[in-house]
């Protein structure tokens, strides 16, 4: 199954573009959970348990288990999800980008270390250091194009013959990457206006959308803006805002009353 | 100690702008140590010990150790440089970038849990997602600007206004990125030409320089472009013609062997 199809499914079957990202901080976890043999494990798995009728993908941050000297808890979350809910994608979040010979290094981590069905990547490095991950057909290549961080546009908003970088991302994704028609684009949900210009350019490229909750962005516009002709087409993630709802023992529960909340607002305004 | 002042030393100790990149495949190295336990680590340990005061650098990749489950024997590298070469500086090849709050994980993973003296990163997201790595006044940050791979220009070589991409961050480097002196430039060995341009717009910005050896840059057009106004300035990474130069249990010899004449391509040269 391609990973279009794994979204295609997952998004009528739980009603749902909630995508939860799994970035456990150990100083922000529960009390009740720090003390055990594998905190953040322990963590993802009773979010998951809580949530995942609820989603159509998991996103683990590769930084935080990398920073946190916990790559063995990063393997736990994404053996215990593709056993449990083999029907959800789970995208693993580490802008890998780097040439050829290291970027098959880089697939091979993601997609037969981790087993995810899609990682994001960096483009600035161009096509043969994605080569080595589009050329995986069942599994997804999510490329960066516009950013939910405030500095994004330093670097991405640069004019380049009369079209913005991102713009360029844009289309080279969609020409010239998407080949094996496994490609997805990160487009912030902080900038709107640049998703709905993204759409334009790319109207069945299903899009990563971070940046809303904590980063402030607004889920009717990107519904406005991003949604595709069929009424999907958009990964919505939210990471703090549901995983720490709540801090207290009662926390996976809040996860999920964050989660059924996020997806009727998400629902409501299609 | 800064990062400029631990190149400088090292620069004149070992009288050596060679950099060796320890991307150790266990599928290529010699068979006396695939069956020992820590193979990369055993591996990097003879080539280190064999080649440490012809150097100014070591350069682990960090595909190679998460793409082959090894992150415990990148770490033993590091921790094995550091304790008997503690005046060579470190880099850890990882590119990343991400936004500000994972940023600080990856500094995290970079700095603290790898105890790097500085990490390559990735320009594409803009200054807030480099400063957690800027922050750190006695560590390097490697920024990409022109990469030394066949696409690399796709991306790097659009026009923004009147100059290219990666001629912009460059510049962002210098002006805004650069106010702890301690930021670096990739620049590809396969690029001279571009290389000149990029010296020419920071004349004291030390360049990691990859892609000589394997790859086919030339050391000669590097020199004649890249060198600063004391005559160092560069970082000239080479990884499989020394790490690889034999592959049987001479390994380590040769790989000297190849330092030293890569050292002295270099100082004939300058």
């Amino acid at each position: 199954m391609t990973f279009y199809d794994k979204l295609n499914r997952i998004w009528r079957k739980n009603n749902s573009m909630v995508c939860v990202g799994l970035d456990p901080d150990l100083k922000l976890l529960p009390d009740c959970l720090k003390l055990t043999e594998f905190p953040l494990f322990a963590f993802n798995k009773r979010i998951i348990d809580a949530t995942h009728d609820l989603v159509c993908a998991y996103k683990p941050q590769a930084a935080y288990y990398a920073g946190q000297d916990a790559d063995d808890q990063l393997k736990m979350t994404l053996d215990y999800l593709r056993t449990h809910h083999p029907e959800i994608p789970l995208i693993l979040d580490a802008k890998r980008g780097d040439i050829g010979s290291t970027a098959r290094m880089y697939a091979f981590e993601a997609f037969e270390r981790y087993q995810a069905d899609a990682v994001t990547l960096n483009p600035y490095l161009g096509t043969d250091s994605l080569k080595p991950f589009l050329d995986y057909t069942d599994r997804g290549a999510v490329i960066l194009c516009r950013t939910s961080n405030p500095s994004s546009g330093e670097v991405q908003e640069l004019g380049c013959d009369g079209e913005t970088l991102f713009e360029r991302i844009a289309v080279l994704a969609r020409d010239r990457w998407n080949y094996n028609r496994n490609v997805l684009l990160v487009i912030g949900a902080t900038f709107p206006q640049e998703l709905g210009k993204i759409r334009r350019l790319c109207p069945d490229i299903p899009f990563l959308v971070p940046g809303i909750g904590a980063q402030g962005g607004d889920v009717r516009k990107v519904l406005e803006n991003g949604l595709t002709a069929d009424g999907f087409g958009l990964v919505i993630n939210s990471s703090r805002a549901i995983i720490y709802a709540d801090n207290t023992e009662n926390f996976a529960a809040a996860a999920r009353e964050a989660a059924a909340q996020l997806r009727r607002t998400i629902n409501e305004n299609k």
